[in-house]
Parts: C-alpha cells; sequence; structure tokens
C-alpha cells in the first residue's frame, strides 16, 4: 500500500517548478509501474507527461487528471521550512505544492494503486498527470488528450484534484469554470507639450475614460450556476518620464472572467466596438488584443456529478456546493474529452509562503477518491 | 558674423537631453567668448548654465534668456531623420530643438554679436543660457539669477526667447503665464488573484476613477488675460507582468496649467480632497504629492512691451497678440528679477516627433532681435 502522505512530502522534495519534471514524474511511473499500471511518458516540448491506464483499453474507464509542477517559491528565506523539503511536523507537510496538487496527485494514485490492488474492477482507471499546468499549459494535459485520442485511449469520466474547498473539506467541489480572457489595450495619440494639448491628442485620457467605462458596470448578474462575470484591469503602461510631455502612446491589461452569458469572441468584439466608439470620440487610435486562454464550460449536473457529491457528503458530513467560481484548470481541457468536475483539497495556502497541507486531510481525500472508484464501478 | 541657422544645426547635433550638457553651452561660450563678451559658467547641481555679458557690468543692460537642454526625443525610428542629426533640406532644419529652443538661442546669440559688433552700444547686452530649463529647473535660470545677485551683475529687462507663435511669425508674444503644478498619484491596493478580486484591493479602478473625475470637465473658463485652466495626465505606471495578479500598486503623473483663478496651494488640496473621498469608497488608499513649478503672473502692458510689440509689429506686419497662454518657461523666474516678455518662433512642432523650423524663420527673429536692440538702445 501507499501512503499518500509520505508519497506527497517525497514529491515536495521534487523541485519541479514548471517546466521542470524534477523527478516528479519519474518517482510516480516507478509505483504505478509496479501496482501493475501501463505507463506512458508522453512528453511534448518541454513538458513532461504522464499517461497511466490499468485495465483493458477500451474497457468502461475512470480517470484522474492532475499536475506536479508548482509555482516558483519566491525567497526560500521567507518560508519557516525550506520550500522543497516536505518538512513534516505535528501532523502537517510543508512545502510548495503540498495543496497546490501534489498531495492530491498523491491521493489519487495511492487510491487508485489500492483500489485496483485490493479489488480489481471490471474496467480501466486512468491517470493523467502534466508537468505543466502552471505555465504555459499549452503541451500539458493538452499533450495527453491528443496522445489518446490518437492512441484511441479514452476516460469515460474524470476527476480534476485541484483545491476546490475554500476552507474546509467537503463543503466545494466544481462542475465548470468561468473563462479568462486577457486584452492588450494600446492607446496611440500624438505627443505634444502638455501645454498645449490642442495640438496634441493625449492616449490616456482616452484609454482612462475607455477603462472607466470597462469598469463603471457589472458585466451580468450572474447566471443559475455562475458568478457574475468580473473585469480587473491589471496594468496600465506609459513610461513617459517628462511631466510636461503628453507621451504618444499607452498600453493597459484587462483580464476578464466570465460566465456562460459570454464567450471570447463577443467579449472581443464588444471591447473592440468601444474602443472605436471612443477613437471616433477622441482622434485617439485604440487597439485591443486578445488571448482567449478559456471559455466558459459546465458539467451539468446528472449521475456523475450526484455520485461525487453523494460521496463527499458521506466522508465529510458536508454536501459540497456546485461550484464554477475560481480561477482555470486543466478541466477546461479536458472537458472536450468527457464529463469532469473537481474535487481535492482546501485551497487556502495555494501559490503562498509556507504553503503546507494536514496530513488528516490527505487520507480524507484518498478516502473520499477510493470511495468514488468503488461507487462507480458497483 | 555667426550665421543663426547653421548654428541651430550645430546645437542640434549636440545631443542635450536635460540634463545633459551635450555639447551646446561650449559652443556657444567659445563663440561669445571670441566676440568679446565676458562668459562664466555658472553650473549648479547636475545643471550646466552660462552667463556672457558684453559692455561694463553695471550699465544699463538688455538680457535675453534661453534654453539649450531639449526634451527626449521617443523613438528615434519614428523621426523622418534622426532626432539629433540637425538635417538640413529644402530650407528646413529637422531635429529635437529645432523649435523649442536651440533656434531661439541661435538668433538671440547672432543678433548680439552682431549687434555689439557692428554698432557697439553705450550699455551691456546680457545673455542667460541654460542646461535645465525642460527638467526640473531647479538649478538653471534660478541659478543665474542666484549668482547674478550674488555678484552685482543684472539685467534691466529681458526677452525670453521661447517660440511663441502658434502658426506665423509675429502674432503673438507673452506677456505672463499660467501656472504650472505636477501631481504624483500614488494608489495602493492589495494585491491578489485576478479570479478573487473580492480578496484584493485593485488600485488601478481606484486611480482611473479618480482620473476619469479628473478629466470630466475642466476646471474653469478662463479670465481677462487668461486662458482657461488645463489638466492632461502625463503617465500612468504599474509594471505588473503578471495578467492573473491584481497589482499592490500603481502611480499617475497629472500636470495642470492653472490661470489665475487658481494656486498651486488650492490646487493641492482640491486634489487630495479628491483622493481621500474615493479612498473612503475603495479602501484603496491615494497619495497625492504635488510639485508646483510656477505660479500664474503677469508683466502689465507699458514702455518695454510697446518697444517689442512695434518691433515685431513693424518687421512681420502683424501686431502681436499679448497673451499669457502655453506651459511655463523661465520668465517666471526672470519675472522676480526685472521686466520680461517671450518673443520667439512659431511653436507648432514643440516637443513633437519630427520637430522641425524653416531656415527662414530663424532668420526674421534674428532680425527682429537685432532690432529690438538697436531701439532699446537708441
Amino acid at each position: 500500500m501507499i501512503d499518500p502522505a509520505d508519497l506527497t512530502a517525497r514529491l515536495i522534495r521534487c523541485p519541479s517548478v514548471t517546466p521542470e519534471e524534477g523527478g516528479a514524474l519519474v518517482l510516480l511511473a516507478g509505483l504505478l509501474r509496479e501496482a501493475g499500471f501501463e505507463v506512458h511518458r508522453v512528453d511534448r516540448g518541454e513538458t513532461a507527461n504522464l499517461f497511466a491506464r490499468w485495465g483493458a483499453k477500451g474497457a468502461r474507464s475512470f480517470g484522474f487528471n492532475g499536475h506536479t509542477d508548482v509555482v516558483p517559491p519566491g525567497d526560500p528565506a521567507s518560508w519557516r521550512h525550506p520550500p522543497f523539503s516536505g518538512h513534516v511536523a505535528d501532523g502537517v507537510i510543508w512545502g510548495r505544492g503540498a495543496t497546490d496538487m501534489k498531495s492530491g496527485v498523491a491521493a489519487f494514485v495511492a487510491a487508485a494503486i489500492g483500489f485496483v490492488t485490493d479489488t480489481p474492477p471490471d474496467g480501466a482507471v486512468i491517470l493523467t498527470i502534466t508537468g505543466d499546468e502552471e505555465g504555459p499549459s499549452r503541451d500539458g494535459t493538452r499533450a495527453i488528450l491528443d496522445w489518446m485520442a490518437a492512441e484511441g485511449e479514452r476516460m469515460d469520466v474524470c476527476i480534476v484534484g485541484e483545491p476546490s474547498n475554500p476552507e474546509v473539506m467537503g463543503e466545494m467541489m466544481k462542475i465548470g469554470r468561468r473563462g479568462s480572457a486577457t486584452f492588450r489595450i494600446t492607446a496611440t495619440g500624438v505627443q505634444g507639450h502638455a501645454a498645449y494639448p490642442h495640438r496634441a491628442r493625449n492616449p490616456l485620457h482616452a484609454l482612462t475614460r475607455y477603462l472607466a467605462g470597462l469598469i463603471a458596470a457589472p458585466l451580468d448578474e450572474g447566471t443559475a450556476h455562475f458568478d457574475p462575470s468580473g473585469v480587473q484591469i491589471t496594468s496600465i503602461d506609459c513610461g513617459n518620464p517628462a511631466s510636461n510631455v503628453i507621451p504618444e502612446r499607452a498600453t493597459a491589461v484587462v483580464n476578464i472572467r466570465f460566465n456562460d452569458l459570454h464567450d471570447g469572441a463577443a467579449l472581443t468584439r464588444r471591447l473592440t466596438a468601444a474602443a472605436q466608439d471612443l477613437a471616433a470620440q477622441t482622434g485617439v487610435t485604440i487597439e485591443v488584443q486578445a488571448d482567449i486562454s478559456g471559455e466558459a464550460f459546465l458539467t451539468r449536473p446528472g449521475p456523475f456529478v450526484d455520485l461525487v457529491r453523494d460521496v463527499v457528503a458521506k466522508a465529510t458530513g458536508r454536501v459540497p456546493v456546485l461550484s464554477t467560481s475560481g480561477g482555470t484548470s486543466d478541466a477546461r481541457f479536458v472537458k472536450d474529452h468527457c464529463p469532469v468536475v473537481e474535487f481535492g483539497l482546501v485551497g487556502r495556502f495555494m501559490h503562498q509562503v509556507d504553503e503546507r497541507v494536514p496530513v488528516d486531510e490527505i487520507h480524507a481525500l484518498t478516502g473520499i477518491y477510493r470511495s468514488i472508484l468503488e461507487e462507480y464501478f458497483t
């Protein structure tokens, strides 16, 4: 049997900051092969990825998805215990990836190995683990899914093991995600002297009015399964050192997290139309460049969602809210392959200094994953 | 004799972006010494300055004031001819400083040398030329005037040779200036993930609303001798590279040119009060730092103003408007020393890409300065 807490600590000791593999996938591949899984490294570009299947190809299958890469630790001196030490004390494991999400990977690997060893099912268990979820995500889970399609491999359903609970185990699972789009907005006017504005066209005035319009009112009030869409200006930059000069150009970056009332193309049209209106009023050119990193999606409530919810409720005493909140995850790729939900640990310390996880929670999550597998194959 | 057009081109080739001297004052000092001027470098701090007197100390004296420093050229690739090339073609000289105001300096230097050489006056001609008018202006003309006071040097009247004509030679001279104040506005919020804005406070949203309020309506409608006051946002900067992160801090720079309805202290109170209002609404701290570079002032019409106006009218066929429009100039310091007016070239291309000046205008201005000297000493 694999101890999922011990496996978490060993994974934390693999310094797998994106795109480094750091030994994490090599460690998992060894354990899974030993337990009878068929294991493939599905690397693409700089990214290392792992596909593992127990059971026959083409059989009814249950999938898990996760990642072993982590965000950088920042200044190691700020940490109470070194970020790649996997230090264990008083029932807590410390280190980068402790919650996001080496513990989640350890939990589903331990649950899957335990399940197929103790009660070999009539079907297949498939694990898809990437080394690039925190980075550009071009050659990570997408590469595994591309490879699976080419090889005729498929999951019938999938759980992404990302932290899904804000504060306590069992309070939330995710059945979809808002979309995310980033817009780079460049305003180009006419440079000139600040005392003679009628001879110049100030791009910062046009940009300020444009952005003020964008944040003046919410995009919507939310929908049945989704929070309201949100607009955040994340940078405005001009770099004009001379306070008596009206600059020629300024840029802003706007990130929009949008629900199922919108899609990337419609938002792009909307922001572009507003830019054209303001350009017509001010004579300042406003260019909008869109980068749609994910569309909104929803796995509609049904038997698979119910199964996960019921197991979580029984194990934790809490009926998890069916949420679509938060950032993006690789569920945005998996959803094109099969129904997907997300359930994992408490995400409180994600991406922070002193990221850590209680050993008890890892065991609880492993138990939940095991019960889900048992229910699914009954 | 000095050719003022040739001297303009030579000065443009000195890359004297504030606070660089760039060789410009060294070039002028040589020419003036050769023509019999007593020349002193009056450097202070990082700034190079030049004082030159022809004639006896303490004699009745006519002064000129100007600057050889220039604003940065921006992206040199945007220029038709390199900004420090002093390229001459088809009767036009191209480059940063072509109108503001290496040509004006060249014109009064050439006029003064020609005048004292051809018709030595019973009196003194004094030239005060600074290397910091476009920058902080702390150690520029102020340093020269401080030095003159200490040395017992004085000008009885002074012309500042800044471009004073909006479109054609002779249409405008300046008898005062609006004040100028620069405000550095720093908004400090709480950093966070762009998908969880309720856990953060976005300083860019507060700053955008603050600035939109500032430019929404004019400050006033103007007064008897003054244009309306004007507000220009000259930079906004944040420098946040991560589009999924709400930044902690952002800054804006706002320049206000104000007439005699305002003063620097009252404007500072007004911007600070607006910042406090918005801070109370948003929870984002907004700090306002004021730098009052000059209060509004006026040189009332009288004999000296009449002399300049009459010479300009005779030379150009246009009676110049007595204006207080435009930016600040070092006249705001000279006005505490002696009566001062401003007359120079057409300022159309000041601070712009492809700044340029017709050779004919430089010769016309040189002729006007020469006639003013002749009239003054008759």
